[in-house]
């Protein structure tokens, strides 16, 4: 199975790979823009431009654009981060073009509507204030505003109740005309997929918009810092990160080997340490997010409020000691859940469209399986101990929320 | 693909689909038992028994669990619902036969000790306050109680602090003894898999379990009414349900097509109504589950707390009134969401073996996804609006968490 790939005169790139054994197809319209390319004034643009396209475009109402796909069983869904904006369609093999069309109208055509814009704030303040009473939601958000203060990439995604005040339909036709253009945009498939079809198609639909350099965002600044959001609940929710290599960066498998022994799964020293040892948290778990010029070593535990000093004191101390004494034997099973994790997610055609889309606009080029799996080999003990030490010599970043999240976050780091 | 089926003399039974172009699977042991074969006094029994059959066995420590499936990148994983346990496993294909070898030794070989069980209650209690701490989960445990006060299919699967202490190493070996048996149990596998090197490695290890008829449970006794809980929150989370037919009903897919068409996607009634037209909510939908015995047409929504009375009097309007016009259009919209949801989780490997396992507990056979779409195909707008009709003259039960969702509760029904 390899993925083919075309690229139009105006810089658009379309991908696919034809997989064998399924009936269905995913495709995503992969958008090199997210919330880190706001300005503070346009905090939760993004998010709220992505849900606007699902008001209606010249020639589909909204209520069409829900009946025309799920009439053939189909769906479209679109999702918002940092970095990126995905518009993605799943549906039977027969439908992907009708699914590419929709996607390709949405972004084309969008109609924006001051009553719609009024009723769709509404939702996302909804949706603003659901994050809000989730604790392992919301602790999410502070912590990366504590890794980025000040800065795009470090406010919420959703805006906030302010931020959203003020934009209105021309902040939205604007931010499509600056960011969705040809450089920009990849278009992905997998599945039962045609990829000549799909070409010929993604021709007309996408063939003539703008040419364009890839949106540019300003440069990240780590910080670090604790913030405590003090809330009457039973457990106490805490997250604690380093800032770790971005999307490009050399050691970036060797820290994601590190992140995975420390907190990846069960054998993890976290997991053991914290869960089965002690019997601190049920929820307990590290991982390496990266963006695309930094990253976040982020470990996650709920424990009870009483535990909660305790269990970020060992916490950090499984840190320390898995930059120091990681194992060849904790190192190999790390490479076989990388390994066999991404084997898994690319047997499915939304994580094989998914992959072969960011993979575009993250490299320029479909990474293949095969090479992470090399690069994954190649890491050491020593190269992976290196990644975990390196990381924890930046400015911790620490975030709860629970009975007395303030007074825990002042002595965070005391 | 045909999946192949093989009964052992004990009444223990084999399933497995070999998928084409996968180069992983997935195992599952499905067990006929759940937190509704609890007595009151052994609430949470089912969920723990689960937990702590991870805690180590005969020949294997807890540590080594986890070490063992991950050292080849494998997962092992379980759940609890009201009428089943499942222990999956997640493996390149190579890797099978160890998954399998694993969750046979914890269920034929667990070692109950009694530190063990403290350490885990610990863990369990912590997973009641994220529960607790989540209001979307809350929510549905206290509607479940109302559907069904009083009754084991009522309480929550985690149990409760106070029902959780008086359970030990005894409760746990008895409620083994009772339900691990052969007529109870289902190993399904699907994805790159060879069914009789499965049969012969079942044979050895389970093929001398002891006999038994399934296991028994109370009959469900649907009641309703409705419950708050008030809290400091920015949304009201709130569900409403009215009693739908079991499984194997004659309009259980009738009650899938109605639950579809009023909440299953964006272009449901509810999602129309609420969120589209009026901004009242981010998060609305609604589902139909089935127990064995009973079933739950159920709606959610968040919304802003001042507008909760406003939305709950729209849903079951909408409600009555889908029971009442739903169309041609709609119906045909329903089948078409509901087949093509069928063929995408059937062409993963988990869904494929979630798929066999539940299949042969429910149905004793595994109905063809052939079979599905039949019955899907057979409903008419007649039958569809006779499900919603029946289940409307049920009676209602309603679950709040927000501010003064106790007043809320209180005129619910008013």
């Amino acid at each position: 199975m390899i993925p083919e790939i075309t690229t139009l005169p105006n810089g658009f790139t379309i991908a696919s790979l034809a997989m064998p054994g399924v009936e269905t197809a995913a495709v995503g319209l992969n958008a090199n823009v997210g919330a880190r390319h706001e300005t503070a004034e346009q905090n939760g643009l993004a998010h709220l431009f992505e849900h606007m396209l699902f008001k209606g475009t010249a020639s589909r109402t909204a209520r069409r654009i829900a009946e025309e796909i799920e009439d053939v069983g189909g769906s479209l869904n679109a999702w918002t981060s940092r970095d990126m904006t995905v518009f993605h369609g799943r549906t039977l093999a027969a439908d992907l073009p009708l699914a590419v069309d929709m996607i390709a109208d949405l972004v084309n055509a969008p109609r924006f509507d001051a009553d719609d814009l009024e009723r769709e704030k509404a939702v996302v303040l909804s949706e603003i204030g659901e994050a809000f009473d989730t604790p392992d939601d919301l602790v999410f958000d502070l912590l990366q505003d504590r890794c980025y203060p000040e800065q795009a990439i470090g406010r919420p995604i959703l805006g906030t109740p302010a931020s959203l005040e003020s934009l209105d339909c021309a902040s939205l036709s604007h931010w499509r005309s600056s960011h969705y253009r040809a450089g920009n945009l990849v278009l992905a498939a997998a599945g039962r997929v045609d990829h000549d079809r799909l070409v010929r198609q993604a021709e007309a639909l996408f063939g003539s918009i703008a040419v364009s350099t890839p949106s540019a965002s300003e440069a990240s600044r780590w910080v670090g810092g604790s913030i405590g959001e003090a809330r009457k609940s039973e457990q106490m929710h805490l997250t604690l990160a380093y800032e770790g290599p971005h999307s490009r960066a050399p050691d970036y498998y060797a820290a994601q080997l590190f992140a995975t022994a420390l907190g990846g799964g069960m054998s993890s020293r976290l997991f053991q340490e914290l869960r089965e040892e002690r019997g601190l948290a049920y929820s307990v778990s590290a991982s390496h997010s990266p963006h695309s010029d930094s990253g976040i070593l982020s470990l996650y535990a709920a424990t009870r409020p009483k535990d909660a000093a305790t269990a970020l004191a060992l916490a950090r101390d499984v840190l320390a000691q898995t930059a120091a004494t990681l194992s060849e034997a904790e190192l190999r099973r790390a490479k076989a859940q990388l390994k066999a994790g991404l084997l898994m997610a690319l047997e499915g055609c939304s994580g094989q469209s998914d992959w072969l889309g960011r993979s575009l606009l993250v490299f320029d080029r479909v990474v293949p399986a095969a090479e992470m799996i090399a690069e994954i080999d190649a890491a050491t003990v020593e190269s992976v101990r290196a990644a975990g030490a390196a990381m924890l010599t930046t400015a911790p970043a620490f975030a709860a929320v629970g009975p007395k999240a303030d007074a825990l976050s002042a002595r965070a780091f005391a």
